[in-house]
């Protein structure tokens, strides 16, 4: 298997050329759902998983905002991928936050080296799994946890369970490892190649060393920075996909007749459908700054590492909840109105045009955004930021 | 087969109880697509296929107000019967308003006795269909026509084609007739039960007496009637399926806890809940309100008969237009808003809750609604009506 | 004084004229401010301070549409009139929620009779002024009071105070009654002559015969109709403004060329400008209806009396709170935008244009439209109607 | 006159101080209407108009960031100095654009020693005034023009006409040239001290070595920059405003009790509100970063030079008309809904918070917000930049 780094290519660069791919058959994929294998394996190749790991690992020791534009680039045209991809890079980094260097240094090298795909089973608000300590070293978690994306075809996989003192216990184990099962159980109607179902661990043996216990889970306001994190991946998304529905809209209209009762004969000359055009562009243009500037924010409370305070955690979670309303609703309405300027053609399940709008009506759904209102406006209020949790 | 007035059930009980027979598949039978046969039947059965049809031919004579409730009715579960049942009603209207009754009476009389089903094969924007004389009495129809909703499992046909003039000449044939084909290509992200695809004319024979051509299509004030009619349902249309998903979206919300971080307990007690669902009501009622002095406009407009005069006509296509935008608008937000709600479960294909959105998002296209902004604006500056066209 | 009904007007004919009237001064006086004194005078003239007064004590005994409408018609040109002209017929239909004909019969033939203005003093919220018992017939008010719509230059006064216990005491008396003043203090960024300053009260003797005791202010579901006739003023004052204001901007708009870059020449052909008023049209159309709804529904509970039911009461309040919310949006949103449509030289202060989003800007804060949405939403969603309140 | 820049403050500093001083009077100048002479003179003392003359004429040589802050920093309390600030700068911008260092040296030094204020006379839409040239050096200019902001009161002016051949000569002269008068006519819903009145020339004499005729106005990409530097004095006036409005409602707030429907105690708990204010914020934050966009963009067409290309030159158009309609929708919404957060107190007279409203409500109408929309739409769907002009 061959890096791509090799071939002297920028990040963005290799993200580009997997997002041409993956258009091919997006729309496609979409309707079947199911596990991407063929295109999981495209990214395993490309050398992107090594992004965020450090260079002592053999990583490519990326910025956060590297990152997140191959994020971005690949939701531009699959958001399912773009999530799942995202989502190893939040796994990367929860275990740098929630663990110590010695412990992470060998998964970190492995990844690097073998191009490994990290799975999610972390799910914090389903108690169904419980992690019980049998041995000295020795736990085992046994149950089911829901909305486990990525994990299907994972290499690693971050699971999670509750033990007897309701404490949340984090573990990192091979996918492979006995008692691990996937149901494939996950049809929604957005974010269709998530894998985003049920995880069994039937009888799973983990060890002490395989538990992230120093500092563990939201812990202190560093390894708080986690959930933000995910958020930011969201806004990415939502961002990506918007700018995938507005290119593809663009496109299509450049190529259009007005409709009758225009002053203008082509579509591109038509006032409406310029106004239209214009109001998508100045909310994404909107949004592309708030994500900057919260990405500019999550990487200075990175480098800060555990001295960051609480009060500097939390402006970058107003920042990230700024950028996330904006995203929100940018999303939304550009993917809705790409259609009126499209017109009736566009409908055609051929085109499966409808997969922009129903990836990002399904993932702004994930915590509500009217609290994040709530957040932002009781911080502009008070001055009091949102309290740490898996949501904010 | 009995028809159901016989049991003393007023139209609009009809409607809710076929309603409550759809509702049960509605979800499953969208994602299946094709043709709705069994639930076709049972609107034959129903009885209100005659609904409109002149008590003189044996039809129930309903007023405008009562044939669109039974249409907004059916709509609220299943857009697509609904469009096809209420483009049946369209037809019916068309040969009033097209021909004489002497030439329509017998196809009346069939279809208040038999149930008959008709079906739309009109689109005057695609003249791949030629329709050529070949005696003194009998016309050859040889081509395609694409948007032909209800074709598929109709009786009769209402079906055009371009003579050498380039003039277009409607008819009225039974479905059954040598020659006539549907290539059930219809596939669609929504609308997927209205079999809108493309039917074919293989050297079809049409009789002289078939042909509607006195008056003829759009050719006296009162006749250009016939398209606000197509208006008017899709208003019907728009309203049904934001009723629809507003009704289960409150059923939903009032089984649900609040968010975590609400001030609430009951999600129905929440605030932002509840300014949710009392802006989805203030836009519904103002639908409803616009939508009802729509259909009093046009009943109006329709027994003034041939002497309706072009002004009298714009005002009926400016009253619809502005229901138009209305429940243009009202019907994206509240089925992309409903979700809000909801939360995240509701995005399970399951429930299959994007097809409100993908009904309404589909549906509103069939002609751009700037352009009916653009009308009303236009009358309201200069008093000048919207020129009739089968858009206006 | 001849009053004008001799002449076989109509009340709205009548309204129309004072319109027409008010509109030749309506700009300066809002700069002026102060007491419309001469106006005042014109609406005594007008006969129409006995529109609400029933038939039997020599008023025209007309129903609530023909009152709104009238309070309407006004508004479009002078919001300030309007409202101390609707809070008079409320102060009527106060009086008769409150007390029983015996008691009111008197007050109101002297008003039918003497074109008597009513001026309010009533502000449940301001408990300043207490009404102290000194015999058994006698009470004593004493304090101040805010927000006095209509005072200055009233007629009659319906004032109020609190006693010992803390009991709301409503009374009606002259405005000349010795101990009365007004402190003349209103000077508000909107509604500026609407005289809704402080009233004083120095040792006012009211006898218990002038004393609204029977059932009393807000006793029974039927009395609570106060609250709702209040609102409805409102929802016709924003109306008007915003009728009054596209008028205007109509008129404009017909006389101005397009902005260079336009593709048509005139104004009334650019797009964007028909678009513009496309969207102002369809909100007040949909107002309209809503407000005539909310009325028809007052109407009927009116007719009823005092057998309304708390739940019928409710239902009327529902529906006007949701023409309200449409109301409140509109007027905003008309006012503010006729400035895009009729271009920077509609800023001067000659024409004072800004005034009518000035008025309803102030007005619509009355109380706090969020909470109208909550009330509506919560009905929705829990069926509990809202509870019987001054402001609900 | 001691300029304070000799007391070591940044530009930014002593903006904020002046800011200050201005807040005090600004709610009652702003009734007055009429010259600010003493604020004017505060600015004059400041030293902040020499803040963009380049240091080898005395001046600070600002770059265009801490220009555009000091004036968005002064608009925050007082939109009419900050506009008659930032157009200060941008006559000094227009010399430098349309002349050469050799002619516009001496105004330069004069202006920084002197703390010389700029008026404008310029108004090219205005062909009232005439420039008749009646020796080799000599023009008379004869006629009267409009719009002449900040003309009164001003030191130097850059003035216009019109000769015989339709090309639009400008000069610049002192304002106290014989034949110059001003008629202070400027009386408008808002921006009620920025002087916009007519000003009058009267046979004044101009030399030919004070008008700008090398290159002259908009004769060249670069010299084109002009109308884009007013355009972005317009957005950080509306951001400016719009965050004025935005930090007194806040401070408002903070010290109401929440309504009593409410579910929390004090206002900046409630909801609602809390909504409101992250609503306003997000809608700030992304104006602020858009503004700062479009100025880096603006400056680097700056540093260029000569050698600004069309295409260069028009990117930085659409910069900075995605910011200005972003900045108009934001502080129209916000200084309407700052009223829905305070409620009905905050529209006393005495506060004048309507201000804010009047003052973005009439800048923003300088030229119609729809073509900005119009030209940021046909480039996204033809790659065309506007064309330059007094308005692009």
């Amino acid at each position: 298997m061959n890096a791509p780094q090799a071939l002297n290519r920028s990040p963005l660069e290799v993200a580009q050329q997997l997002a041409e791919q993956f258009a091919q058959t997006a729309a496609e994929r979409d309707k079947t759902g199911g596990n991407p294998k063929y295109e999981r394996d495209l990214i395993r190749q490309s050398g992107l998983l090594g992004l965020s790991i450090p260079t002592q690992y053999g990583g490519q020791g990326a910025d956060w905002k590297t990152i997140f534009q191959t994020i971005r680039t690949i939701a531009q045209v699959d958001s399912s991928l773009a999530h799942v991809y995202g989502f190893h890079h939040l796994l990367i980094a929860t275990v740098q936050l929630f663990s110590q260097p010695e412990q992470y240094a060998k998964w970190f090298e492995d990844t690097a080296k073998n191009n490994l795909f990290w799975g999610n089973t972390l799910n914090p608000l389903d108690r169904r799994t419980t992690a019980t300590q049998i041995l000295e070293n020795e736990y085992i978690f046994q149950g089911d946890k829901s909305f486990c994306s990525g994990s299907i075809d994972s290499d690693i996989l971050l699971c999670s369970g509750f033990n007897e003192a309701g404490k949340l216990l984090i573990g990192v184990i091979p996918t492979a490892r006995r008692g691990v099962s996937f149901l494939g159980d996950w049809n929604n109607m957005g974010q269709r190649q998530t894998d985003s179902g049920t995880s069994h661990f039937e009888q799973v043996k983990i060890s002490k060393n395989e538990l992230l216990l120093n500092p563990g889970p939201l812990s202190t306001p560093y390894s708080s920075v986690r959930p933000l994190i995910a958020q930011l991946i969201f806004v990415h998304l939502f961002l990506g996909v918007a700018e995938g529905a507005f290119e593809l809209a663009k496109e299509t209209v450049q190529n259009q007749k007005a409709w009758s009762k225009s002053l203008a004969e082509n579509a591109v000359n038509d006032p409406f459908t310029q106004k239209h055009f214009a109001e998508f562009y100045v909310q994404l243009e909107s949004v592309r700054l708030l994500a900057n500037k919260a990405v500019e924010s999550l990487q200075e409370a990175w480098n800060i590492g555990e001295d960051l305070t609480a009060e500097q955690r939390g402006q970058v979670s107003v920042a990230i909840a700024t950028a996330k309303i904006a995203a929100t609703n940018t999303s939304l309405f550009v993917t809705q109105n790409i259609f009126q300027v499209m017109g009736a053609r566009a409908t055609t399940a051929k085109l499966n045009l409808d997969r922009f709008w129903r990836n990002v009506r399904t993932q702004t759904l994930h915590d509500p955004i009217d609290y994040k209102y709530q957040e932002v406006g009781e911080w502009v209020l008070t001055g009091k930021v949102p309290d740490p949790s898996f949501y904010s």
